[in-house]
């Protein structure tokens, strides 16, 4: 039988109850969060810097659906009021004109950006100095790490991240928090430093999945909120079984094996898929895609500034510029078919359900683990939930994947909530 | 019978085999290029402003296939030597950190930046100061006012534009040169403003077909440069015929006719093409497409800085902001079943032919023109190459597009190529 871990405290859906209520106000949670960072940073180093006061002060009045909820940003989205680093040195002390895309609707909606949190540099995969809040010597994964801790460690209800290959899944199963890839484009990346243009998604941190579900119907004005499952009648999972799950742990395995069996109990159809060799070879695709397009994305960086980048991200940038163009264009060709056969696989099923990541949080912080899970999913554009609640005896989170087809955001929010009330009931 | 105009003076292919025969050095063709802007720009104020002597010195000893190639790049591409205006007061001064990626591509094969130039204010419809070289009571066009007007003046042989309407075919056949909209993303745009992320497109413009054709192989590793065709025998050309034809006027229709009627003299089969009306209707869409975009895009200009927009921007970012995601979602969905409809036309043409404008350029420096000729193939991706020569009585370029199949890049630019040479012969 697996483990439980408590999930995040501050929860987004009840801080918005209480506002709603009236016992709680803009002010005070604003306040709370500052409290809760102050306090609960110290270790955990999920944060780079605060919202000058005045910036606070203005979302203390703010009005709007957002309107009290103290965000925290990965420092790859541009703020106009705080540095934006994108965690290098060539951008020390770097000021934005303008907010990102997603911080300026965010703020537009009501909420307090509160503070930047930690990003590897260029969200790449050269560790930042956070630590994972559920165990200090073990990675918070990456590239979001800051967005995953910090609401992990309960000092903010909600955060943003990005995903190249695996930046938002990985350390949303690693810190044990709700993590939300959209499908690709949902979410606007104007602001947020490119790395790879055909993969960078901007993501979703929240204590669990409603929360994710109402912060990106509050941010967008879509309707993701569908009317919640009572229970999982009607609904078709598919145990996604891929060319790579030789590399998964056994705990994990033991995870998603449980939670098919949850919505096997509570009403679901469950079956098997295999992956098809169009979605293998995506997934080997995905690494020319990346490489040749962040060569051109961060070609200024490159080519100006080599010897500042970290040893991680600069091999990269080198096996880059090595890709052939001929070699890219198949790799996206690749990609395309990828795309076709993903959505090929949602005639059958409603949901896929596959890990988050090829085990917990490894016990190193010089490593943010690793995206093979991750990246097919980014590739294809497929929206991923990742539900967390499950945990390894002691006591490290498991999360476990919720894909849907492409576009159905809703679906897959819906079936992922629903599999964290089987989970946390 | 139509008149022509003499094409823009200064030759890429012409400077580059100069430089290849040792009959030019860079450092020669760049203090050339200084020269010929210094005394040139003067009434047309295509240039915000030129390079630091540091970065021109640089050029002067650097090396690649650009080498002494000196280019003007529209004001809305970063450049970490240069400040980048956006053609915003928002902006001013502003001095990004980096180039944008096909900036420092250009340097990289050893090109000079040899200025900025005008932009319309994020690149959307108030007009720049920049007048028309053939004629200086006559709008450029627009947004990429300034790179169309100093290849026309015969400044540099080179120019970086931007499209998200009609912004580089549009100018580029008011101002007499070739321009090229390539597909979608085959040019990277990171570091160029974005307007509309699935619209905005990269551009060039140069003084022929030829010239960009070489340009666009040099800058992107790519072979474009088709073994030139010496005739039309074996191409089937469409005479587009589309919804909003109505308002060519009567030259540009003659512009064109003439345009088929030199292919089919040369060999090619002519036929016309009536637009299906998935094609009419994503026209349509464009507008949607573009003003929900502009409006995420640029949600920080817009939510802080108002009051600095000048009026037509602000107007556009006013309608988007009251554009409904359903009516958005409807519209890429239109724009989608757009891209198949063209990808379809192609079964039985290898390119189209069509008014690369309404009519010449407007006696007006308080409009840039219209885009309607432009903005669907902008929609769908489409590459296309507007080809200079033909004229009005008075002198006035008539530019006629040549489009391809999406990614068939290298076939718009061999047969506009050709139709170069058929109507300079």
């Amino acid at each position: 039988m697996l483990d439980r871990h408590p999930l995040a405290p501050i929860s987004l859906r009840r801080i918005l109850a209480a506002l709603q209520a009236g016992t709680s106000t803009p002010a005070g949670e604003i306040s709370a969060a500052k409290g809760r960072i102050a306090t609960g940073d110290g270790p955990v180093r999920a944060f780079l810097r605060l919202a000058p006061e005045a910036s606070l002060a203005d979302a203390a009045t703010a009005k709007g659906p957002l309107a009290g909820i103290a965000i925290g940003v990965k420092d790859i989205y541009d703020t106009f009021d705080m540095a934006t680093e994108h965690g290098s040195p060539i951008y020390r002390d770097h000021r934005p004109v303008t907010d990102a895309a997603l911080v300026s609707l965010a703020r537009h909606a009501g909420a307090a950006i509160i503070g930047k949190t930690t990003t590897t540099e260029f969200a790449s995969l050269d560790p930042t100095p956070t630590r994972n809040p559920r165990h200090l010597d073990h990675t918070p994964g990456g590239s979001s790490a800051g967005s995953a801790a910090a609401v992990a460690a309960g000092m903010v209800p909600l955060a943003f991240g990005s995903q190249t290959g695996g930046s938002v899944i990985r350390p949303a199963s690693f810190c044990g928090v709700a993590g939300f890839k959209p499908s690709f484009r949902l979410l606007p990346t104007v602001g947020m430093k490119t790395f790879a243009y055909t993969l960078d998604t901007a993501g979703l941190f929240a204590a669990r999945v409603e929360d994710l579900n109402l912060a990106a119907s509050l941010i967008t004005n879509r309707i993701f909120a569908e009317s919640d499952r009572a229970d999982a009648w009607g609904l078709t999972v598919g145990l996604y079984r891929s060319s790579v799950d030789g590399a998964v742990d056994e705990a994990m395995t033991v995870a998603v094996d449980e939670a098919g069996r949850l919505f096997e109990a509570s009403g679901a159809r469950l079956i098997d898929v295999s992956e098809p060799a169009a979605l293998s070879a995506a997934r080997e695709a995905h690494a020319s895609v990346e490489g040749f397009e962040a060569v051109l994305a961060l070609s200024g960086e490159y080519r100006q500034h080599r010897q500042q980048l970290g040893p991680k991200v600069g091999a990269i940038l080198d096996q880059g510029a090595a890709i052939e163009v001929s070699a890219y264009d198949r790799a996206r060709r690749t990609a395309r078919i990828g795309r076709k056969a993903a959505s090929e696989l949602f005639e059958t099923v409603d949901v896929l359900i596959a890990p988050s990541a090829l085990g917990p949080a490894p016990a190193s912080l010089r490593s943010t683990g690793d995206a093979q899970m991750n990246k097919l999913w980014t590739l294809t554009g497929n929206p991923v939930v990742t539900v967390p609640g499950f945990a390894t005896r002691s006591g490290l989170p498991l999360g476990v994947s919720v894909i849907a087809r492409f576009g159905c955001d809703a679906k897959a929010l819906s079936a992922a909530a629903l599999l964290q009330r089987l989970i946390c009931a």
